[in-house]
């Protein structure tokens, strides 16, 4: 079954969620499109979600999608905070800032009940989850909003386990894919391989429709993963330019350049493997460190460097999400690169 | 052009060059039915080279392919050896070896003036390159007997530095492939990418054809490889348990198992970063180790407890070669599988 048919969009597109670098504007241009956009959820506070929710069914009547993680919530460990916070004091010193000042780390929090209960306000008609699924309470509350369920399996295993857990599709995150490994059932990075290998071994494995992404960035592209079994795509990285999304300068500019062809998998910026563009923080401390807090707790520490050092339009210290293919990113509008994403299916 | 016409095959599929696990045998199957099959000359004497392309010649008027590779002879460095080989002594200890009879490391020669008179006899119709072109002299003379050229590239630079040495093919060598990574112009692990990044952005930026490779297992990723722009595409893996293969008994039963789907890119078996099924010593020493003597010296020092693990039925000192997606391996000929893999071109 084509998600055409699954999500009732026109276009087998989805815009990937992509916490941080974009809201509703993004969701409802592709939406609009007839692709399926996308509203990260996981860094907003349930008032912020029914707002953005509200904004979006205000300017479309198309089907979206609200995404949610379902991390477990990480214990606060203050030792190993401090020692993490230490690690990076010269970088305090060298931009003049108080490290005693180190903000608390952004709030990623797990899917929970006042979430559950916006869904059921709300009525997305497609709910994606990041890192799993939800206490099956809760998954069966958004199930009962009639709200069709998708999440991300980065391993043959882990796309049996969401099959069996009733979800209407599951996306293969293949290897290339840009920001958080949703990987749940694994914490073995060498578990993780590329699309051209997950998305059939995938395909072969489950019965539930299979949504390719991962390195996806143009027509072709989405043509070579249909022809791999995919029910549809998800692209993110190539979003990342249009002027629906809210990338910052930095980020757009790091995007624009060749050393965005070289990524790389991360914990340093949250505590979860993400991958983004190779930069200092990175190079110097990185790109994985086992002294990272757990996710998201990792992120207070380099976030007033990155504060100071994009005022200063530097991208040191800012976790630069991308895929490893930028080939895709163009600066038009979303609703034409969805359009241009589906001209050869 | 697609590399049908390019090298006067039927079909657009080249059976890669697998050193250690395949002959002649593997190449005759494969360019009979219609592929291009290749022989593996790197870790063969001039004249075993010689013999095994007589015995070509004698079985099949088809094209074929021999490759090379074209890496910088090391240095003997005795220290880093002796220190390399004292790493593992308990194995040899817990095997019943003597250390100190270490077999050198294995021949693997680069491509030299014994090589290139021995193309000017046979005139291959194909020769392909790993690790770069041998020197501009060779090439030269390679080029003066007929033979189509490809090499591998393992990032848009390389294959733009192929194409300005005026091959006739360039090979984008996706992470996902089994075997030594081709780079030659990076050691940094970090710009290798997936296929679906790699192949795509080698496509825009050279006028060359492109075979993809890496993670291309049956007829979809034939079909999802030739959407993104290839003009054919190179598969190893799923030949290995093709009857006309000399893989090893240990490494045909790894392949069976859902082990498979683990690999890793390992440099503790020659020195070089190749990606192959993890086990035991990649996971106690590796899979990547800073104190490897250079490519391909490393290979010495477990060669005999591969020896006598692989007597005992065990794979635990043994290269076991492998890309990212062994769903494709199946126990057909060579001939059969080759046209599976093109049934839907």
């Amino acid at each position: 079954m084509s998600i055409c048919q699954l999500f009732n969009t026109d276009l087998p597109i989805i815009q990937a969620p992509m916490a941080g670098v974009q809201g509703c504007a993004l969701a409802v241009a592709v939406s609009n499109a007839g692709g399926l956009g996308s509203l990260p959820c996981a860094m907003l506070s349930t008032a912020a979600i029914a707002s953005e929710i509200q904004a979006i069914q205000a300017q479309t009547t198309r089907p979206f999608n609200v995404n949610f993680f379902c991390h477990t919530a990480p214990t606060p460990n203050a030792p190993k905070d401090h020692a993490w916070r230490a690690l990076m004091s010269a970088y305090y010193s060298e931009l003049s800032l108080d490290p005693t000042n180190a903000a608390p780390a952004s709030a990623r929090h797990p899917f929970n009940q006042e979430m559950a209960d916006l869904v059921s306000q709300f009525r997305p008609p497609v709910v994606s989850f990041h890192f799993g699924l939800p206490a099956p309470d809760l998954l069966h509350q958004v199930r009962s909003c009639g709200a069709k369920i998708m999440s991300s399996a980065t391993t043959v295993e882990e796309a049996l386990w969401l099959e069996a857990q009733g979800v209407d599709a599951v996306i293969a995150q293949g290897l290339e894919a840009g920001g958080h490994r949703g990987m749940f059932l694994t914490q073995d990075l060498l578990s993780q391989v590329g699309t051209f290998a997950l998305l059939p071994q995938i395909v072969k494995a489950v019965k539930t429709p299979v949504i390719a992404a991962g390195g996806i960035a143009d027509a072709q592209g989405v043509r070579a993963a249909l022809a791999l079994g995919a029910a549809g795509v998800q692209v993110g990285t190539a979003y990342l330019l249009c002027p629906e999304a809210n990338t910052s300068a930095v980020h757009r500019a790091a995007l624009k350049t060749d050393a965005a062809r070289v990524t790389a998998l991360t914990n340093i910026y949250t505590g979860r493997p993400a991958r983004g563009i190779v930069n200092r923080l990175m190079k110097e401390l990185g790109p994985i460190h086992a002294a990272a807090p757990d996710f998201p707790l990792a992120s207070g520490a380099s976030a007033p460097l990155r504060a100071k050092a994009e005022s200063l339009g530097v991208a040191d210290f800012t976790p630069l999400w991308a895929g490893q293919n930028v080939s895709g990113c163009r600066e038009i509008s979303a609703g034409e690169l969805t359009s241009a994403l589906a001209s050869q299916v």
